[in-house]
């Protein structure tokens, strides 16, 4: 559990995968786990490890074999491409070697991201092969820095946005991947700024070229991207905001600024769209792809525009499904340039993950200051300590969240939190209370319905949709795939 | 010739090929067409029709039946599908009845456009069944104004844009569609300006979401959209523009505000590109289709915008080339939403033919503002009288202009030319003489060469591009059809 043998530990993968937390829906094994982790492997806490690296501005060179020996760190690491248990925490060892213009972070709090349950299912190509960190974005103080580096200094705090590399106590990145955190800012909104907020700004105001008096569709709008592009849309004139989330967010999401909240499970969006804008919208923001990106385009008014932004649908459960993304690989979106001309209309695509570009940072300093002038604020939807990445894959699989889903470095343990973000953290932990309790009712609902799949399997044809989801209690099994395809993540 | 019966001026049109201008390329019957014309049909000349209708502020019921009568103006109609010999000068008779909200306008000014010569083909859906009158912008003197309008009044200048119908003396529109001329704007320049500029300023500022320091890759940079492009390009601060055009017309261009002109028919315009921007650029503005909207594609940096907004491709020769469509049609772009985000790229569709949008309104006012400014004037370069539209419309589809090509409704006449644009006309005069003499020395190689063609035609595969536009003189088969196909339009 504890050796930075990643490859090694790979290839083990499946012999230890009791003392890891069990796929298929239990997580039951969470407390056993997240206990063990820290006893064999002591991660050096942040407030520790801090000093050491401020003594030099750069690594130290004098002392480099001592500390490299006893510099350890945490890390999520995924192993193999599968379901949740496929992202250990192991601890690496020795001290981080830096290049010139690089830095080294000490990681306080992870964004959790779309991208990272694609990553994990093997779905995401962006993400160098296992053994590999993931995560895209996290926020943390500058424990060292590189040669040439001149623009950031030891115990700064800054929020980072990386390929991936993030889900770890300690992380080196070159110092243009780092942005100063406003005063205000919270180590957990600073780890839920970069992605959610940049994809949702490049979208409506790059390529959706957002004005006042505009229409926006936002799909998952009680997600991290429908937030972030709520209260985007909100910093322009009379932009009405039509978001689809299941009905008990519609309160969250009305507050937020969405002018027309529709239930997906109930209601036919394109209709209920229809009904209040009878010519469509300007700007549809897809992150559902397939069958939606359609029903999305034929929305669009003249001069509209569909970004599209993902794929959700082709997630269909923990692990690869190869007949979901199949499917949605079949209906998604293609379109002939003629059919765009005589309608006047554009189809974008956007994966910040595919986006090397400096006009990332320029967006980023717009977002900072955006926040400092109090127009954006990223929602915490909940906390999980490292151990518990797993439940927060989960959770944002099963779309349970409103906002973001956050990883914190913090050692799990019972005492109480200490320091920054101390009121998001209580709040979170109330939540992530209630958040087990239902977890694990969902749970046993779930593995109930799985049975009972696997004994209809046979009589199943392959037109009929995802399987894996359905629950007993609700509606009829197209109902509820709909759902889980468009609910929030 | 004079009807204004005009389906049997359209069943009869093969039999009245004499008189009208000769298809394939021969121009000689040019003047005993344009004179007899106005014998046959003598047209109310526009100073005498402004006062008589000037009487009443709406056109007046009380002498309506006598008016009815006398009325009668010049009208060009597409009388079927086909070649240059399918539009046709006609007469038509009686007032035209205005609805509420219409304005009748004495036209004095048409517009050119490459929609036009898709129309007369059967290629442009948004043309109704001929016979029909062609033409989507003109400009010209307010004549008449019908019930509730209020905005307009006889006497006022304006340009017009419709979905057709503007290649006529005479014509109602609603009175939405017309626009007042600044002080110092020519009909000519009038005429010119709406169907190029809207294109242009849609695409570069809805679409593109033109910024400083970006880059356009602009084609047929010497058509009327291409000049328009450049121009609203310069209103923003560094652009780099690179422009596509053949040699002869690198220095006006140049003078107009093109970076990098490109002779696209010695060079490999994807290579010119990047040899400047290894990267690529940020829009594309492609009115080519087929493989070269492939090839912009490819050059589009991250967040790049590609701008479909024709398929001149498709046009080759002067009556519907199948293959050409065919072909163009076959290797037309066709583009997954997968791949789009991939590489953070947008695809649009324009056409303003087929765009009912309000949004037209807007920023046809800003245009306007521009132009008084001085930010935007419309190169003219050429006018031909409606007699002389197929030489017009063979100008264009040899992609000969720069700039626009603007037929005028004064007569054809020996005389001096009178009143408004004088300047412009001389100019063109000249033009026009060179011009003759260029096609049709033009023309003649070209018989030439398809007699040679038609002998050749059984041994050439399908694969091989358009064979109707090589010339022996000049370069291999193959460059040469890649010259047809990007010059200006």
């Amino acid at each position: 559990m504890s050796g930075e043998d990643a490859p090694a530990q790979q290839q083990n993968a499946e012999e230890q995968k009791p003392q890891q937390q069990q796929q298929d829906g239990e997580s039951k094994a969470e407390s056993p786990k997240t206990e063990n982790k820290p006893e064999a492997t002591p991660a050096e806490p942040a407030a520790a490890a801090a000093p050491a690296a401020a003594s030099g501005e750069a690594a130290a060179p004098a002392d480099k074999p001592a500390e490299e020996d006893t510099f350890s760190y945490r890390a999520l690491v995924l192993t193999g491409y599968g379901g949740y248990d496929k992202v250990k925490l192991q601890v690496k060892k020795g001290k981080p070697a830096l290049k010139s213009g690089e830095v080294m972070v000490r990681v306080k709090a992870c964004g959790l991201n779309f991208a990272d349950l694609m990553a994990r299912q093997g779905l995401y190509d962006r993400l160098p092969s296992p053994p590999v960190t993931p995560g895209m974005e996290c926020s943390g103080i500058i424990e060292a820095v590189g040669e040439d580096v001149t623009d950031r200094k030891v115990g700064d705090k800054v929020l980072v946005l990386n390929r991936c590399g993030m889900w770890q106590e300690v992380a080196v990145v070159p110092t243009s991947h780092t942005f100063p955190m406003p005063e205000a800012m919270s180590f957990e909104e600073a780890a839920a700024l970069p992605v959610n907020y940049i994809t949702a700004y490049m979208m409506l105001f790059d390529f959706g070229h957002l004005r006042p008096n505009q229409s926006v569709l936002i799909h998952m709008a009680a997600g991290g991207v429908g937030i972030a592009a709520t209260q985007l849309c909100k910093t322009v004139k009379d932009v009405t905001i039509f978001g689809t989330a299941s009905a008990s967010k519609h309160e969250v999401i009305s507050e937020g600024g969405v002018t027309h909240p529709i239930d997906y499970r109930t209601r036919d969006y394109v209709e209920e769209v229809r009904k209040v804008n009878p010519k469509g919208v300007d700007i549809v923001l897809d992150p559902l792809g397939g069958s939606d990106t359609h029903k999305g385009y034929n929305l669009l008014k003249p001069m509209g525009k569909l970004v599209s932004y993902g794929a959700a649908n082709m997630l269909s459960g923990q692990k690869k499904n190869l007949f979901a993304v199949a499917k949605t690989w079949y209906q998604q979106f293609s379109i002939h340039t003629l059919s765009l001309c005589q309608n006047n209309r554009a189809v974008c695509g956007f994966h910040l993950g595919y986006l090397d570009s400096e006009l990332v940072t320029d967006v980023m300093n717009e977002l900072l200051g955006l926040y400092q002038q109090g127009k954006i604020k990223p929602r915490i939807d909940s906390t999980y300590h490292l151990e518990q990445v797993g439940d927060a894959m989960r959770r944002m699989q099963e779309r349970g969240n409103i906002g973001k889903i956050i990883l914190t470095t913090e050692p799990m343990k019972e005492e109480p939190k200490k320091e920054e973000s101390k009121k998001d953290e209580k709040k979170d932990d109330k939540k992530k209370e209630d958040k087990k309790k239902e977890d694990k009712k969902k749970d046993e609902a779930k593995k109930e319905e799985k049975k009972k799949e696997e004994a209809k399997k046979e009589e199943k044809k392959p037109e009929e949709k995802k399987p894996e989801e359905k629950k007993p209690e609700e509606k009829k099994p197209e109902e509820k795939n709909e759902e889980a395809k468009k609910e929030e993540n």
